[in-house]
């Protein structure tokens, strides 16, 4: 199987590892920790075309993520969202929100334009994902 | 268990039924196919506070939905959401979106004020949903 990334999800994300069937990327978007799972798959576009093992195996690690995102940042919430309108490869947004952040309590998606996180407020976030992703278990 | 539905919710949306988990509502806004689905549970603002049972179980009741619109409303996208940014109570939303809707390719939320369904539209919605609900497998 081979597995293509959408250039714009190529363009705008930051590719921190995978876990067994999702590739982990990074919005480069400082405002919010704002994580993207893409199955590996050819041509998905929606969760349900997942096969049964598969869709489980996306809550596990949407879980597993999700956990340890609102754990690590003090999240007030997450958004976890397939949406997709625009880039049809599926991708899974887990974004993590604060009271204080700028777009609340909007959701993130066509409010702002993003801009890049700093050389070391990247190093930050990379030394919190590189454990999580090594430690996964699936 | 007591299930108590927020306030808000029970303002926004109409009552469908409720597969295993989840109860199944319907957004009163005409302009998308607007499902909503709320697991029952105490207190839960997240997906992945849900027990790992529940978390299978979800997955199964969102992508039999999911399956079901997509065919029924020959969908051009589905978006999938749990935000929950002014509703704590986890509710995760299922809309049917299409290439000519009055928000593409913008997400939904937050865009327009909801306008309710006409009596025959809603009926037509019901005939849709009560025997998929009924036919439900868990």
């Amino acid at each position: 199987m081979t597995f293509t990334l959408h250039p714009q999800l190529d363009q705008d994300t930051i590719a921190l590892g995978r876990f067994k069937l999702c590739h982990v990327r990074l919005m480069n978007e400082r405002h919010y920790p704002w994580f993207i799972l893409i199955p590996e798959g050819d041509n998905i576009q929606e969760i349900h075309q997942l096969n049964s093992n598969d869709r489980l195996q996306f809550i596990h690690e949407s879980c597993y993520l999700a956990e340890h995102l609102q754990q690590h940042f003090k999240a007030d919430k997450l958004n976890i969202a397939a949406i997709g309108n625009k880039v049809p490869q599926l991708h899974i947004h887990h974004v993590v929100r604060f009271e204080t952040d700028r777009a609340w309590p909007n959701p993130v998606w066509g409010q702002f334009k993003p801009e890049p996180y700093s050389e070391s407020a990247l190093t930050s976030i990379l030394n919190f994902t590189q454990p999580l992703i090594t430690a996964y278990k699936p």
